[in-house]
């Protein structure tokens, strides 16, 4: 089947399926800093995509509406056509990132209740952060729609928290995009994986994410392969 | 009186009066980018004492608890003594300033309902934003009084927005700052001047505030004696 490009991310390639489905397909790119460092690692797609399948359909079950329909191919999920609402919701269990940076919290700190953030989705202006006001301001979304996204984020915060700590994981932080369907329904989009999750090993601290990129930490793709092989038992 | 300095500021000095009370005095200092900038402009701070005065009697008079007690003389106004919160409280009317750089808004554009911002007052971290996340994170203040904090903010900006339209100024934002006074109830503190709004002429959009030193635009002491003038008649 040849089908049209409806979008190239700097990770993903979405592909119009029909009216109301697309394909999601898993480059094996990486990049970080708003795309200024980049690089191929065999695989990543592969395992990106196995990952985000596991907790797609894991989510669904317990009540978190969200795009994926099915693993199509190791590289594809077909998945709900999303209108993207353009924020990132960052929800956050344990201080790491922009947070130790530009806040001044410690690296590492175990927070008392998540912290959630909104960043405009704006390469061109860095993806700042945005509060309700802002949000309101820039017509992004309702505020009713952006409590429900709250609540949302919220609850996949605590499923996945829960589930990578029972194959002893820390999920420090997540970012989560959402988008309206077909039927104007909130779902929850894009993917969930290292590439999008911070993971540290539940003892050693050890970092299992897209940060062994960013630090050049080295093994990024042993790391990935490490979580997929983590959360296999959880399918 | 030889009054023990409590805290030197980039633009006042507080010295200690008693238990409950401290003298505010105005230097001519102006300064801005946290400080990089900076110059000595005579009769900058009898001017934004003048302005203050002026506006925090008026503000009290309409049920806005705060710090000012009198004013002593030219650059000195007698205070309440507060223990100061780290936030700085910024109220928009129309776009300028880091709304047009960091979330792309259109610098002059009129908002539909005025945009509330706490910023984090840490120089040392140039004061990011925060959401009320990261701010409940950080202990800075509990959430009621957050809530209060934002509501008399709201207030404050109401109040002084409608006094300036009355002699042809447009409240283009404000920057606001809070503490506790001796008997722990929360009052407006700081200065209110064309240091910390941003106010332009309703016909001309001329600036007349501190926006004319931050972008060389010349005649800055002039611009401040043009806004005392304006809102005499208010006193």
């Amino acid at each position: 089947m040849n089908l049209k490009k409806l979008y190239e991310g700097k990770a993903k390639i979405l592909l119009d399926y029909n009216q109301t489905e697309i394909i999601q397909y898993f480059k094996d790119d990486i990049t970080a800093f708003n795309g200024e460092k980049k690089e191929k690692l065999e695989f990543k797609g592969i395992l990106a995509n196995g990952i985000s399948s596991i907790l797609f359909t894991k989510l669904r079950s317990f009540g978190v509406a969200n795009h994926f329909i099915s693993k199509v191919s190791p590289r594809e999920m077909l998945c709900k056509k999303l209108k993207i609402i353009p924020l990132e919701v960052v929800v956050r269990n344990v201080v790491a990132g922009s947070l130790c940076k530009r806040i001044g919290l410690k690296n590492g700190e175990l927070l008392n209740s998540p912290i959630v953030e909104f960043y405009y989705k704006r390469d061109d202006l860095n993806d700042p952060l945005l509060n309700k006001n802002h949000i309101n301001t820039l017509n992004i979304i309702d505020l009713e729609d952006l409590c429900f996204i709250e609540k949302i984020a919220l609850k996949t915060n605590t499923l996945l928290r829960s589930w990578f700590l029972s194959v002893n994981l820390s999920l420090v932080d997540i970012k989560l995009e959402f988008g309206y369907d077909y039927y104007n329904s909130i779902v929850l989009g894009d993917e969930i994986s290292p590439d999008t999750c911070r993971l540290w090993d539940i003892n050693s601290n050890k970092i299992l994410d897209k940060d062994r990129f960013r630090k050049d930490l080295g093994s990024v793709i042993d790391s990935y392969i490490e979580i997929h092989n983590r959360i296999l038992p959880l399918a």
